[in-house]
């Protein structure tokens, strides 16, 4: 395990900083003015457009308000300007040029850090898949035939995807409950979250060509926390045989900074054992996972939060890496920005489910949150939060807040 | 009905042309140069870019590889195209400076007419969803029960869309036939078309805003022919639970001209008769689809084309219009260069199946082609092409062709 390294920028050497140096993870920032690329170090953010523009950097398209020039630029790129960065930020560096970059990050406002071209959710996550199809399906046959050969994924929507802050309305749709005659339109009731990682494509594929499991791991700019929120009434009507479309269309939220795979590198763990072997072209070549510490809190309206989830990352059967590869093997084109859920990861106790149908199971069994409030699913005005870090030896690797509150739904329509 | 409106460019008033002056698709051609936005008419394309360049139109980004700033533009701006260039080039109007801005149709090449943003597919037509049913599931439950309520579509790949003409490779997969143990990987050996149309979105709606179906009509640009290609192999293996993913996401083919609403306002028809009564937000608002005759034609490497359907777009069940609405009613945003698949166009009979699996009947039934060859599916080689157009008094509205050629399987690779 590799440790700290010490910045100049004081309070990224807490240890309980979730932006040490060792981390350097890649966002977009405004001041009241343009937004612009950054990276966040300590409590400060660090304008990756000021550096440009000093020479201090390459011109990699960090005056921009997306990373995608950047991302796209690969791995050596990738490396040079954490080289570059971790150089000027070092302890005893410091000069006044290079504080005059640096931004409270409480007096900045964080945008989406790239321009996601295209969305694909994973269900990778064995006991999700279990407890899903036992509750929507059939509890005997609750994995389905495909699940330990393939990773399965669908479309998402791309265009509602947020950043961390990012208010929505409770979605309206159509929905029959297993009584009702006829389906109805309305509010969904059984409002959910999905606790996920994102994984960021940075280097695109051709159409018609395939890429390796290793070769996809280099297409990886980085990752994210990921919430796919999820209408569980809307979904259980709508989505067969094609899909879950509406249910999960009307938002979707990442962290505000995408943490690159170098920072990860030293958290790198191994796949599960796998039941069945995989076919040569998602077959694991190395450490694959990650070992995350991730964390979900609700909060009633003037509440605190309630830690209601607690597993990690590397409890996933198959990586991002496994998924790229997979979602590419048709010749399918992957372009840069193109985000990749992970799908829900949880862990295999109940204090480790990744969404509210599998804490509550299926809404039967109700959560108890600070101030007194019971909870199924989401109420108006709850305010959901995921949590991520990597643990080193006196460091964090830590993905920032991903938050959103869910405001009443919008009825004024046919 | 309307008559044909004359044009000086001659070839436009061909009663047997799909570009009469009624008719002025929008596409983006180059001759050796930069790609930029023009229309049909007659056997020409008349270059937009130089008549804005001229003055003659307004600057609404025609001198761009994409028309995607023109369709964001909205309903007035298009109309206000549309009755300039239909004065300009009305019989009588001829000038050397618009006769300089013509280019033979056969010595230009077409581009894809805009950036596809995000990509959806439906399942709107009522014959191909009951065929696909009794193959892929139940006979006896063949419709699901979702059906009758609610336009069922999915999220489809963007990345792959391409124009009529671009060749591709037989897509690899994961496929597990019902007599192996295990699945394997290796070439699609069940390559299958789809009949659909596109209608391509103009004007964007915001996120949490449902639509109307008068204002999804309203946000339409126009429409094209769109083959959907699928390796039914692979997805009878991969999509369930959550929907077809590799299985189409290799290629999608479009039309290189968009049809616009306006030329096609006079062939509007009715939806067919409701079983069940649709919710208000999706009701049908007047006449919502289109007689439109479309055909299939396949050709085996070296042979002439045998059409093996004949059907037309006014059977479907649900309008574009009416999934527009479906698709942002959970809040969904949706923007410029969207595109939204109709669905497989299968009429009744079975010489109206819009695709192979229909035709065959999963494979049992083989069609017999030109040159004496017989197929179930696509052989490499195999040229497919869709055409399209509604029949007015003395002229046409025509889409020109969406055509692609089967390449071999790339083997290469792990």
């Amino acid at each position: 395990m590799t440790e700290l390294v010490r910045s100049w920028v004081e309070t990224a050497n807490d240890p309980e900083s979730p932006f040490p140096l060792n981390n350097l993870p890649f966002g977009v920032f405004s001041k009241g003015d343009a937004p612009r690329c950054a990276v966040a170090i300590g409590n400060s953010v660090l304008d990756l457009a000021a550096l440009q523009s000093a020479g201090l950097l390459p011109d990699y398209g960090f005056d921009a308000p997306a990373l995608n020039t950047f991302m796209s630029k690969g791995k050596a790129a990738w490396q040079e300007v954490r080289q570059t960065l971790t150089d000027l930020l070092r302890e005893g560096r410091e000069t006044a040029a290079m504080r005059g970059m640096l931004h409270d990050m409480d007096a900045v406002t964080m945008h989406l850090p790239f321009t996601v071209t295209e969305y694909t959710d994973f269900y990778a996550g064995r006991q999700h898949a279990f407890n899903v199809g036992s509750l929507f399906r059939d509890p005997a046959n609750a994995l389905p035939p495909n699940w330990l050969h393939i990773p399965i994924g669908y479309n998402g929507r791309a265009s509602t995807v947020v950043v961390s802050g990012t208010e929505f309305h409770r979605p309206m749709g159509q929905i029959k409950g297993p009584q009702d005659e006829v389906p109805g339109f309305g509010p969904s009731r059984r409002l959910d979250i999905e606790l996920e990682m994102g994984a960021v494509v940075g280097t695109p594929s051709e159409m018609g060509k395939r890429v390796s499991v290793d070769e996809a791991d280099d297409m990886i700019f980085g990752y994210v926390l990921l919430n796919d929120w999820s209408a569980r009434d809307i979904q259980a009507w709508e989505y067969q045989p094609l899909g879950p479309f509406q249910a999960k269309a009307f938002a979707t939220t990442i962290s505000p900074w995408v943490v690159t795979k170098a920072a990860l590198e030293p958290f790198r763990c191994d796949t599960p054992l796998r039941e069945k072997e995989l076919l040569p072209h998602i077959k694991d070549t190395g450490p694959m996972l990650y070992d995350i510490d991730l964390s979900v809190t609700m909060a009633a309206p003037g509440s605190d939060h309630t830690e209601i989830c607690r597993t990690n990352y590397n409890t996933l059967y198959y990586s991002a890496a496994q998924q790229l590869a997979h979602h590419a093997s048709s010749g399918c084109a992957m372009r840069t920005g193109d985000l990749l859920g992970s799908g829900t990861i949880s862990g295999p106790e109940k204090g480790m489910f990744g969404s509210l149908l599998e804490m509550t199971w299926g809404g039967k069994d109700p959560i108890a949150l600070k101030g007194g409030a019971a909870r199924t699913f989401i109420e108006d005005g709850d305010t959901l939060a995921l949590h991520g870090h990597a643990q080193g030896d006196g460091y964090r690797i830590g993905f920032g807040p991903c938050v959103g509150t869910v405001l009443p739904a919008q009825r004024d329509r046919p």
